[in-house]
């Protein structure tokens, strides 16, 4: 089974999507780079004016509201209902949901206005956007949250059936459910937590992987994931021991080296 | 002495406060990197729909006027003020005061209508904050204002009595006055001024020990610009001769690997 | 002749110049890095309060449309006719110029209103500006604009003549014309294209090296493409087998280590 997600990568590096980002100006390089590194190509552009004519000539579509505003919202829509239009993949990062009143709104109306393909958050977010009580710390998620009784499975099952979209939930073990068939991924490290981004570059992976194939939404958001957490335990043997710089650097020298061997080979996953 | 700095790095990590910077595009990926780096956590928001609502949840608040509009000016204004009616400290990061109108009299805003815990500058910067004429010269001091006849510590005492705040000046030494009290810091390492952001890392790493002891501004302020002056000396070290680019991870890395006893035993400061 | 664009590297260190950036958020940290690995000085100021101001104390001015938005468009004209207005050095990068409406308008705008030392771009973009049908992929060069039977030197002399400034074509081979003499530069590297803002850096080099020697806007581009281009051929001798991070911290190690007998060494070019 691993194959079809190696496959996938071989997929990002011939057919080069071009990977439409909207997204926070923290962690933009490294979600640009790290579509590099896997193969694709990112353009960024929010700006209402041109929002919906990039989206049309994109393969995929990122939305991250990470340090969303009154001038980027409605270019998010803008890129969104463009993306429909021509059955564009679109990926939803409510960075931050559950933090204030602005991102809770935000969340509301994309998820009601748009049809996603892919939402991926940590459990905080995912809670709040499937409409649980949620306890996000600043853009971490709550340890009530981590620990609370409904479990990421049944959370992440309900979002995807009520959307009809893939829904990926981050942490120590990544969930991944398209409302029936569920998987948890076991690779990645601690130190991801310590870097800025490393959610917003799995969401940029998951537009590059879905550009590359449209058709396989869930395929192609457990081959980012395992992309992602192969990376990350790479560049911890490779660099982990010297502090956060080196891993960062690591890092992306991980995903831009990753071929569909090794993969396949250190992917860790199991159905729930 | 030196415990009392090396303790509050130990209390970083115990209460990992969260850090609301409303700051420039340029330099804020390294800022809310060396915030985890160091053991706090980071969270970027400036909308004016939610800034108040992000710096209430928050330890501490770090405004840096970096890049600032007319779109970021009133959102730092709420965030101030929701911070300053819960006491929650605010740091302010006067970049390129003194080089524009602009800046002047956004510097002049934010300083009358806030209540500051910390202010943090080069010495151009302070002087104009401290309404002494001022010869930035883009966003670095100028030659002439690191020589002026009145020199640092005169500027930061004066202005710290004024606003009933600490006053950070960075330069070769680094000066910390309360007003009454002031400490010269010897550590740092010139490579650092060849990288960008790292006076706006300086204003974070304060806004992060402030955030774990608000209620020890002046030792959270020695403690953040003797973390960083450590940091700036291992990591030349480390790959100092490299280059740039290899100096960057060092610095990241060193700020992660810091600890109590290298902090300790590295410190280089005394009393003006 | 390589003396002239070494010489030029040296009247940068002296000279320090500040460089004065409109640009946008994705690669804007890496341009502030590698003016200051090549010796200037950097400024990025782009709210239309402080735009003209901030670029009448500069000596170059930067206008790259990344990121454009109806915020900083007039700024990007304000900065530009204060600058025009003082004699400083005016260079664009129209990035993404063919690929949305916005971006076409905005990149005719620039260049009707203002008056430009050197335009960079690749092929794709600088074919729209000089009017011809163009074919960008977002930010990448279509490979049918690169296979284009009119070759790169008749679009830079042509544009070179009509705009009276100096045009740069950035590919596997770099093309510089002030529309009568046009040199090739062959340094470079493929990896180069595997990092997002290596073109911006250009750009913001080619700031530099104009900010040193405004009088000399022709031999500033060749030795700023030549300086990335070396910098990108040492860059992936020490680190190019790691994969992209080491090679993106490699390349400002190399752009900031980089000095005149390196530079005249490894230079190779040739008049067209």
């Amino acid at each position: 089974m691993t194959e079809i997600y190696a496959d996938l990568l071989n997929k990002v590096w011939e057919n080069k999507p071009l990977v439409h980002h909207i997204t926070n100006y923290v962690t933009v390089t490294d979600c640009a780079n790290i579509t590099l590194a896997v193969g694709a190509s990112p353009v960024m552009a929010d700006a209402i004016d041109e929002a919906a004519d990039i989206a049309a000539i994109s393969q995929a579509v990122v939305l991250n509201m990470g340090t969303l505003n009154e001038r980027t919202i409605p270019s998010m829509i803008a890129a969104g209902k463009s993306a429909n239009a021509k059955n564009i993949p679109v990926i939803f990062d409510p960075v931050g949901a559950g933090a204030s009143k602005l991102r809770n709104d935000t969340a509301v109306n994309l998820t009601s206005q748009l049809k996603l393909s892919v939402i991926r958050g940590n459990i905080s977010e995912i809670r709040f956007v499937a409409g649980l009580a949620s306890e996000t710390k600043g853009v971490d998620a709550s340890s009530r949250d981590l620990a609370d009784a409904k479990s990421a499975i049944e959370v992440a099952k309900e979002l995807a059936r009520k959307l009809g979209c893939i829904v990926v939930i981050s942490g120590e073990i990544d969930t991944v459910s398209d409302g029936y068939k569920t998987l948890y991924i076991e690779n990645g490290h601690p130190m991801l937590g310590k870097l800025t981004g490393t959610g917003c570059m799995c969401s940029s992976l998951i537009g590059s992987f879905c550009g590359a194939a449209p058709e396989e939404p869930f395929a192609a958001a457990v081959a980012a994931m395992i992309c992602m957490g192969v990376a990350g335990e790479l560049a911890f043997e490779s660099a982990g021991r010297y502090g956060n710089g080196s891993y960062h650097a690591a890092l992306h020298d991980a995903v831009s080296r990753m071929n569909s061997e090794t993969l396949s080979k250190m992917a860790r996953f199991y159905e729930a």
